[in-house]
C-alpha cells in the first residue's frame, strides 16, 4: 500500500482532503505535516489532531514544520482566509479538540526521513505553501528523485489567480519556495486552479452528510456549509464552494481524474507579477517537463469518488 | 482550393509568412490587408508589394487596414521593432519598390467582403495586432462564424511575453481588439510564443537560400541573417530565430503540426498585467471552447516544410 503525507494549512477543504485520504483503500496516511497558510501552524496542527480523532484515525501523528515562508520571520492570517475558513479553520464547526499532542519531530525532517523509509512508496501531497518541500529538498538533496509522487494543490497556468490576476493563494505565500520545488528537478503534478474550479459542491452533498446522523457527517455539513455561504459571497456565480485540497489527493491516488500539460515551470518573484506561476523560457526546448500541469479533469467521476469516499468514511464514525 | 487572408505588419517574419503561403499549393492567396507594429502601416503595405513582386505573385493585391491602436490615435514604430527588422522592415536588405499600388479598398471592408464571398472557404491568419479583424467584427458581426479558419500570432499563455514578462508584441499593441475577438465567439487558433519559441531556424538554413543564386535566395538570405543577428543580440541562448509568423501560416494550412489545448481566452486590459493572455474564468467551465492555444509543435516537421515550401519558391524568382 503507499504511504501517504499531506502537507496541510488545516482549514476546510485540508479537512476535506484529510476525510478523502483516511475513506482511500489505496493509501496509509502515516503522517500530516502541518504549514501555515489558512490558519496558524498551531492552529492547524491543532485541527489536524482533532478531525484525525474525529474521523476515527488517532494513529495519524500531525508534525509541525515551518511556521512562515521561507523570505519572513512571522505569519499573520489574512482576513480573507479567516473570511472564507472561520476563525478556527473549520467553519466554527464544533469539534473536540484532540488529547493527543503534535510529534517533536519537524515536519521537514520527517518528511526526509519518510522519503528515504518509503522511496518510491510514498506520496507527497502538499495543499498550502510549499515552504516545508523546499525545506526538506535543500536540508537533503538526495531525496529529490526519490520521493513516488508529489501533487500540489496550488497555482495557475491557464486561468487567472485567487488572491490577484496573476496570483493563487498557496504559491503567493511564498514564491520562493513554490520556485524551488519547480525547479528542484522533481517530478511534480500541480493541480491548480485551472482545474479546481471545474469542481463544484453544493449544499445537496453536503445534506447526504447531514443524512448520515453521525458525528463526523454532522461535522462535515456544518463545516462545508460555512464554506458554500463565503463561496456564495466571494463567487456568487458558482453556486457551490470548489474543491481544491480533496482533488489534489484524489489525483494523488488517481491521475487518471485529470489530464495534464507537460511544463517546465517557474515563479515569477519580481513585481509587478510576483506569485504567477508559469513555463520558464529558458527550459521551453528542454524534452525533460519536470511539471504535469493539470489542464482538464473529470468533475463528474471524482464527484461521485468525493462523495463516496468521505461518506464512507463519515457513516461510522 | 483555400482562400488565404494575410493580415500583416511586413516585418520580416511576415515576409517569411507571405513566402510560405506563395509556396503552398493548398491556398489561393487573395490578398495582404496591411496593419501596423513591427513597421507603419505604409511601410508595411509598401513591403507587402514589393515582396509579392519579387516572389512572382504580381497578382496579390494589398488593402490598407487600420493604422493604430483602437484605442489610440496614432502609432509610432518602437526602437525595439527597428531594431529586430530594420528602418524598412526587411532587415535592411535590399529589394525593389513595387510599381503597383495599393488597392483603395480598406482592409477592415476586403476582410468583409471575402467572408461573404468564400465562407468557409476563407482563411484568415493574422501576425500583427488584431486591429483589423475587431474592427470588421465590429462592423459586420454577421461573419464572426462565418469564415472557416482564423489563425493569430500572438500571445503567450505557457510562457512569459517578449514585451513583458506578461505580455506578447502582437497582443500588446491592441489589447482591446485581441480581448474582443477572442470573446466574440469566433473559433480562434492560437500560435503563441508557447510554441513560436520551440521553432528555430540558423544561417545553414539561410545558406541554402544563398547557394539558389536567385534574386529571391539572396534577399530571403540577407533579410533572414539580420533577424538572426538581431536575435543574437536579444536571446543569444537560441543559436537563431524564432519562425512566428509563417508557423501561423503554417497551421492554417495543416493543422496537424500542433497539439492544442481549448481555452475561453481573454486579455487582460487593467494594469498590472494589461495585455497577457489568459482564460476567463467566467467561462471556464463553458464546454464549447472558442480558441484553441497551440502548446506544442512538431518543430522538426515544420522546419521541413518551411525550407522545402520556401526554398521551392525561390528558387525560380
Amino acid at each position: 500500500m503507499y504511504k501517504l503525507i499531506l502537507d496541510l494549512d488545516t482549514g476546510i477543504d485540508d479537512t476535506l482532503a484529510i476525510a478523502y485520504a483516511l475513506g482511500s483503500p489505496e493509501v496509509e496516511l502515516i503522517g500530516i505535516t502541518g504549514t501555515y497558510g489558512n490558519v496558524t501552524l498551531e492552529q492547524g496542527v491543532h485541527n489536524d489532531l482533532a478531525v484525525t480523532d474525529l474521523f476515527g484515525h488517532k494513529e495519524v501523528p500531525a508534525f509541525p514544520g515551518l511556521p512562515h515562508a521561507s523570505t519572513k520571520d512571522s505569519f499573520e492570517v489574512l482576513p480573507v482566509s479567516a473570511f472564507i475558513h472561520g476563525d478556527n479553520g473549520v467553519g466554527e464547526a464544533e469539534i473536540a479538540p484532540s488529547p493527543r499532542q503534535p510529534e517533536e519531530e519537524n515536519g521537514v525532517d520527517f518528511i526526509i526521513r519518510a522519503a528515504h523509509t518509503y522511496g518510491k512508496d510514498l506520496i507527497y501531497v502538499a495543499t498550502g505553501p510549499m515552504t516545508n518541500i523546499a525545506a526538506a529538498f535543500e536540508r537533503d538533496p538526495s531525496i529529490i528523485n526519490e520521493i513516488g509522487n508529489i501533487v500540489i494543490m496550488g497555482g495557475a497556468l491557464t486561468v487567472s489567480g485567487n488572491v490577484a490576476p496573476w496570483r493563487e493563494a498557496n504559491i503567493s505565500q511564498d514564491p520562493e519556495a513554490a520556485d524551488a520545488l519547480f525547479r528542484s528537478g522533481a517530478q511534480v503534478t500541480m493541480v491548480g486552479l485551472d482545474v479546481t474550479l471545474q469542481t463544484l459542491l453544493t449544499t445537496k452533498e453536503t445534506q447526504q452528510w447531514r443524512d448520515l446522523h453521525t458525528k463526523a457527517g454532522d461535522f462535515l455539513a456544518d463545516m462545508t456549509d460555512y464554506y458554500i455561504r463565503a463561496y456564495a459571497k466571494t463567487a456568487p456565480q458558482l453556486g457551490g464552494c470548489g474543491l481544491h485540497d480533496p482533488l489534489a489527493v484524489a489525483v494523488a491516488i488517481d491521475p487518471s481524474l485529470i489530464t495534464t500539460l507537460g511544463v517546465n515551470l517557474k515563479v515569477d518573484l519580481e513585481e509587478p507579477t510576483r506569485g504567477r506561476t508559469i513555463g520558464d523560457k529558458d527550459r521551453l526546448n528542454d524534452p525533460v517537463k519536470t511539471t504535469q500541469v493539470a489542464v482538464g479533469v473529470d468533475k463528474d467521476r471524482f464527484l461521485q469518488e468525493f462523495m463516496g469516499r468521505i461518506s464512507g468514511l463519515a457513516a461510522s464514525c
